[in-house]
């Protein structure tokens, strides 16, 4: 295994959506959209393992920090298709160390960021291990065929990004301070989502969660094109590395035709226009003119 | 954490399900169940872990029997129900071990299993750690409030039986024969469930994951029943306790009305009458006139 990417497109060649499914989009965005017969809705499906040692350390987070950042992935997936989280399923191994204490709190933390964006718990699983390994699906709705995708967007379109970054990979290195903060409470923007798809005409979005500079990569290569970029804001404190290619950031990245009069703040969080889409090769970044690498998180990479 | 009951009473409380939500049936069933707005299906969902050394073993799967194992709890749980599977989403988090060639061999025999049953594979996630742990979700589909549940049984129904129990735990002791082989390729009982759902009227149904004496005891708390049954058709070799308490066999346990005529095969697998509900305390089980405990598998018995 070389790449999470490589894997992917085998499993995506693999399994072809037949036509007529009511799966219309497999395998390569944010969600799957499932389109159930005679529904008003298109339904999006993501799911996200948060595993203990890849994802977290027992020694960094309380029992809340995990739960809100286990919950946070999958309500950004959702946020990036402009979709409303309405339910979500939660499958917990429990591991050796953790107490019913640990347990209902990480269930109180992940519960109450559900409740603020209208979803429920509606199932799950529960296992055991050495180690906590944990699985979550949030279900969003989105009115058919409205869901935002990485793959509609066009040459000369402006490029967006909400919030500034860096902070999370900041966090991740001093254990303290906002930055640390902002690492174990991540705010998903499903308000912003909701308000780029309805408001601002998006053509494309893509949440940051393995870092900038790789997950426009992945949104130019879904639509087929290159892109040009300047600094992006930047987190106190952070370093522009920081800024470019750490993950876990859960802002979103998105593009709006050039027309669109873009607000500086939606739902009480800036957007900075950081670059264009260009007709240049598929998944080609340039940063202030010159190449830029997708340095971004890849499980695979080291093997 | 005394038990997977407690903690799932203590969700089940916490995570009411709002008035008028499309989630119309949350945790304490095989599946949740989501009615999309004007869709004419519900949507049934069921996720389901698998780690190593808690439900399988490197030493004794292959790749193909791993994913095969893997898929089969989530599409047992949608046969329960009577639904027909739709689609899969898989989180994999790779091990160290394992190569490029057995992550696809593992997914080609998962998504055999998909493919037989109509469903596709439409979404994931993808990490890796030392041990693998995956988590699939199946969702499927069934007529709007035709679903299946455990809670649909009146005193005085026929409890039924599909195929033969205690062979997934004789394989599980002996790792050799027949046995291992039903361990390893377990076969969700998709077209019985929709069988009896449609031409048997089943009033109430589960799929026998952990034991038939915890399993039947769900059944009776949820349907406010008691139970008196006799032996169950026993797998060639096991012993009555394989077949009362043993988990993983992925047969149908179901009750209909006293008046309906059960056919002694459905889709090739044979049906057996083993005993009736009563209104007796709810959750109650007699064994040939004794009481039986619920001795089958609960992950935090021990803790």
């Amino acid at each position: 295994l070389r790449s999470e990417r490589q894997l992917t497109e085998w499993l995506r060649k693999k399994c072809g959506i037949p036509a007529g499914s009511e799966v219309v989009l497999g395998i390569g965005d944010d969600c799957a959209i499932y389109r159930p017969r005679g529904s008003r809705d298109d339904l999006l499906f993501t799911t996200d393992l948060f595993l203990e040692d890849v994802h977290f350390l027992r020694r960094t987070h309380t029992a809340a920090d995990a739960g809100r950042v286990a919950i946070s992935r999958g309500l950004s997936d959702i946020a990036a298709m402009g979709g409303e989280p309405r339910f979500v399923l939660v499958s917990l191994s429990v591991p050796t160390w953790a107490d019913g204490k640990w347990v209902r709190s990480f269930f109180r933390a992940l519960t109450a960021r559900t409740g603020t964006c209208g979803a429920v718990l509606a199932g799950g699983d529960l296992s055991h291990s050495e180690k906590l390994a944990c699985d979550v699906v949030v279900c969003g709705a989105v009115p058919k065929g409205k869901a935002l995708l990485r793959s509609g967007a066009q040459p000369g379109d402006a490029i967006y990004v909400s919030g500034r970054l860096g902070g999370s990979a900041l966090g991740l290195e001093t254990e303290a301070g906002k930055a640390w903060k902002r690492h174990v409470t991540p705010e998903p923007r499903v308000a912003v989502g909701r308000e780029i798809r309805t408001r601002l005409r998006a053509t494309a979005c893509i949440d940051i969660s393995d870092g900038l500079s790789l997950d426009l990569e992945r949104l130019c290569l879904a639509s087929n094109l290159a892109a040009e970029i300047t600094e992006p804001p930047i987190f106190p404190g952070a370093t522009l590395g920081h800024a470019l290619h750490g993950g876990e950031e859960y802002e979103l990245l998105f593009t709006v035709p050039e027309t669109v009069r873009v607000p500086s703040r939606v739902a009480g969080v800036s957007l900075t226009r950081i670059g264009q889409t260009t007709s240049g090769k598929a998944g080609q970044i340039l940063f202030q003119g010159e190449r830029m690498k997708p340095l971004g998180y890849d499980h695979f990479r080291l093997k």
